[in-house]
């Protein structure tokens, strides 16, 4: 009556925003239900970018932690560990980088669009070329067998099934499962600005902390129909973001349907569509800022919740990797 | 008063030769009078392109200690440590490879050449590309300051103390000694077929456990001068093998000296110069041999050194991580 276990997590480069609410978090909080589940925080790969800047990466630690904590993530049911602090990650990468090619981890589309980027060229760290390797890793020393990951990123499951299938074979046996990667009905979240991507150094994004005046602001700011000037004038609902947002926050989707029909058919001007998308994110965001506040203030529990998870994952990685040496026939003391 | 640390050992790919003994075992003898040494079996490293063939690589560790210990190595001055056991290596190693680009790794001379003799072109494994990084992480972990090398080896301490100068500067202090690599006067012993490189694989090595019969085998089919027909005819010594071996072994240099002129000038045969090579190494190999084979009776004991020995590489390796990891100011929960 094993639970199957997930595998999921954030890279520490800055609090959590509402696009990873709508794109991991809301999911997270039903998976904790069904399955034993694993919140990584991703100090160790977000310095695969980020090395010379090992002040944000700390400091995001203890931000996203609260973030989860605060969005509802039940430390009883899921377990909030901490990548560095688990040193069987590791070994295991440095394992996993002898099955896996040059060529091959180059030819990883996550990582030629990831290169692209952010520019990196030929300078491109080799821990940052490596990091499908600590990604499969990571896991795999969990046994995680549902990984829910962005459509970008399905190549880097795939990429981890390689390696796992691999292993197997050279250990003659069925020692690390495959992965499934599952991509969340809601597709990423645009920037307010109605740029691909919502990121808080591109200063697009509404974080999870938000306070009341800066999730009106946003709102207020954000891209709409540009051709739309007269109220009576029909509207588009495609690139605009307050419908992709309604989308992704409104429940009552009914109530959004005849919205949009109104705003295509005319007579419906952007101060109403963003009233009720303002009203929404009011709602959803007010209950985890007052909780994240208090959390803020009890610094030692939250360090104690990260300890307590960190310390079932060693658990779990230790044996994993003890697991891989035996079947490998590797040399044990 | 500390003596200064020395990092220095072996991949665990095959029990040592007697090129090995003249172009570091000798030394490392020396060294652990003067010096704090570490050996480090390397079985990690050794993965980098065996990674399809573990058992070979296993069944090295105890041949390499055996080895070590019959020729000298006295493990209350020398501590012999096993790689795959210090997990702080490959925590560096992973921290390290964000602090080299990928062009720079491929610049390398050392992986450049050992990537052509191996053949590996654009398959080269990750693992093995990465591996100047995971050896940065041996010197580094030990505080070694004196690392012993092949001339063609060299490359990889400048790499070493490229990583070491850019964590030095993130960190803003001396957290990290430079190191400096010590080349030995003895250059690579080419095989018995005159081939540059000894090696087991190449069946052109005289092993440190060779047999009495075996040594007597191998310098009777030793690479001589092929132009040398009749024993009154001058000899070369340029590329003779006997005469590189001599040099590298018989203590009686001016005697020697004198036996090199003689079969320059002619009149000495090969039988001869074979005979003095073949006493010297029936020489120098018997005491190991023997002493090999008595501690291969007690293998619970060569563990007993190894787990020692990995202990306090253990104590002192986890110790520079946690400076390391400090001094960046990473998170430490």
């Amino acid at each position: 009556m094993n639970k199957p276990t997930i595998l999921t997590g954030d890279r520490t480069t800055g609090p959590l925003h509402i696009g990873h609410y709508a794109g991991s978090l809301a999911n997270r909080l039903q998976y904790q239900e069904t399955h034993e589940q694993f919140l990584l925080l991703a100090d160790s790969q977000a310095l695969t970018d980020n090395a010379h800047n090992p002040e944000k990466v700390r400091n995001s630690v203890i931000e996203i932690a609260l973030d989860y904590l605060a969005a509802g993530i039940d430390p009883s049911l899921s377990s909030i560990c901490l990548q560095s602090h688990l040193p069987a990650l590791t070994e295991l990468s440095m394992l996993y980088l002898n099955f896996v090619t040059v060529a091959r981890l180059e030819r990883n589309p996550t990582i030629k669009e990831e290169i692209r980027v952010r520019g990196f060229g030929r300078d491109i760290p080799a821990g940052f070329l490596c990091y499908p390797a600590a990604q499969a890793a990571d896991i795999t020393a969990f046994k995680a067998t549902v990984v829910p990951v962005g459509e970008d990123q399905a190549p880097l499951i795939e990429q981890t099934n390689e390696i796992v299938r691999r292993i197997n074979a050279t250990a003659g046996g069925r020692i690390l499962p495959e992965a499934q990667a599952i991509i969340p009905k809601a597709g990423r979240l645009p920037g307010i600005d109605g740029k691909a991507k919502m990121s808080k150094s591109g200063g697009n994004a509404i974080a999870l902390s938000a306070s009341s005046d800066e999730i009106r602001r946003a709102v207020r700011a954000m891209f709409t129909d540009p051709n739309l000037l007269r109220v009576e004038d029909p509207g588009s609902i495609e690139g605009n973001v307050v419908f992709t947002y309604l989308d992704a926050f409104d429940q009552d989707q009914d109530g959004l349907a005849e919205l949009k029909a109104h705003y295509q058919r005319g007579g419906l001007g952007d101060g109403k569509i963003k009233a009720r998308l303002e009203a929404i994110l009011q709602e959803l965001i007010a209950p985890i800022r007052t909780r994240r506040a208090q959390l803020a203030e009890d610094r030692g529990y939250v360090l104690d919740v990260i300890r307590a998870g960190t310390d079932r994952a060693r658990e779990r990685t230790e044996a994993t990797k003890r697991d891989v040496v035996s079947a490998l026939g590797l040399f044990q003391l």
